[in-house]
């Protein structure tokens, strides 16, 4: 893709503590670099309204049922989406979103153990007919990732490690359900390999130079 | 229904102004004076995660995207089954509700013209096999309504006459659908009437005195 094309969604993916931020500033200076209008998202959140859903799942004081926790993921995804990532990508703008609904597939889906089928209904109702064109999937170890997270954990942060497996594997299930879109980097290396990885792929979708 | 068996849920339905909040009050009291345990509660909201959310859906200064509406009224109708409505049926308390899925089914569905099928699926995954015993739908013409209302209107209540044109035709559809269900009452009647139709509707299924 050149850069005057019609923009492309990039997700980052991967449990907390994968280097999800580190990777997407690198790749949002590259492709600008590279000439392309790249706008920087992140999941739950970003418009106003889907801030303030944020605050809810993100919650410790809060009690937030699995179905609840579900489908409030899938209304910040939609407001996300109208508001944002579609007038974007129409645009003309290459989207690098740190999140979507891989995440809620591998969190609600796996980590929750809700039903895949209503899991994956629920995102086309949520996005409609939108898909990235690619999507990065940061894969850490459990151990490796505890030791990066910084500041007071969310609610969801508070998970058991056992939580934290099953999403593990759900991130690589989902990735070995959709390879064409999905890619697996090992983030354990050290930041600078980890974006030769990525640039990698980045350089698949788009004009590098 | 006898007061020792297992509770029922009755929610009350209608356009804003149509008298719900009296009807349940005075049904609250009939029941209670049979011997019922009953519970009344809102939608949305009921709990502390539901009211948060209740506040997003209805605050003025936000935009809310038809489906993030949607998909937030679900979220809050999926805490309040879980945390209350389910637990009180179980513990053999009546439960009554001010609106249910078949506001969201009237307001989403045919207010904001969203697909209705979606809609039903949406309303399985928050509640799952809960389903009201009676439905009082209590009718009442825009006029009237308007008429009725107190206060600042809410980011609803500020819709067009045509939306809620719809809505209320949609409400009677839904009734036409499930007769069994769902009984529409002439809400334009002075209180003690319109509490006479309900109070025949809940003979059939209470032991009233």
């Amino acid at each position: 893709m050149t850069p005057t094309e019609r923009g492309s969604l990039v997700t980052f993916e991967g449990i907390d503590g994968c280097g999800k931020t580190t990777q997407i500033n690198l790749t949002c200076k590259l492709l600008e670099k590279c000439g392309y209008q790249v706008k920087m998202l992140r999941e739950p959140g970003s418009t106003k309204t889907a801030e303030r859903i944020r605050k809810i799942v993100l919650d410790r004081r809060l009690t937030v049922h699995p179905t609840t926790e579900l489908l409030l993921y899938e209304a910040a995804r939609a407001e996300l989406t109208e508001a944002e990532i579609a007038p974007l990508l129409k645009r003309g703008v290459t989207v690098l979103c740190d999140r979507f609904y891989d995440s809620t597939t591998a969190y609600q889906g796996y980590g929750r153990r809700l039903d895949i089928k209503t899991v994956r209904f629920l995102h086309k109702v949520a996005v409609g007919e939108i898909v990235p064109g690619l999507t990065i999937l940061l894969d850490v170890d459990l151990k490796t990732a505890a030791a990066r997270r910084r500041g007071n954990p969310d609610r969801l942060e508070l998970q058991s490690a056992a939580f934290f497996n099953r999403v593990r594997r759900g991130f690589l299930e989902i990735a070995r359900k959709e390879r064409r879109r999905v890619k697996v980097v090992d983030a354990t290396q050290p930041i600078e390999d980890v974006f030769r990885d990525v640039r990698k792929y980045l350089a698949r979708k788009f004009d590098l130079k």
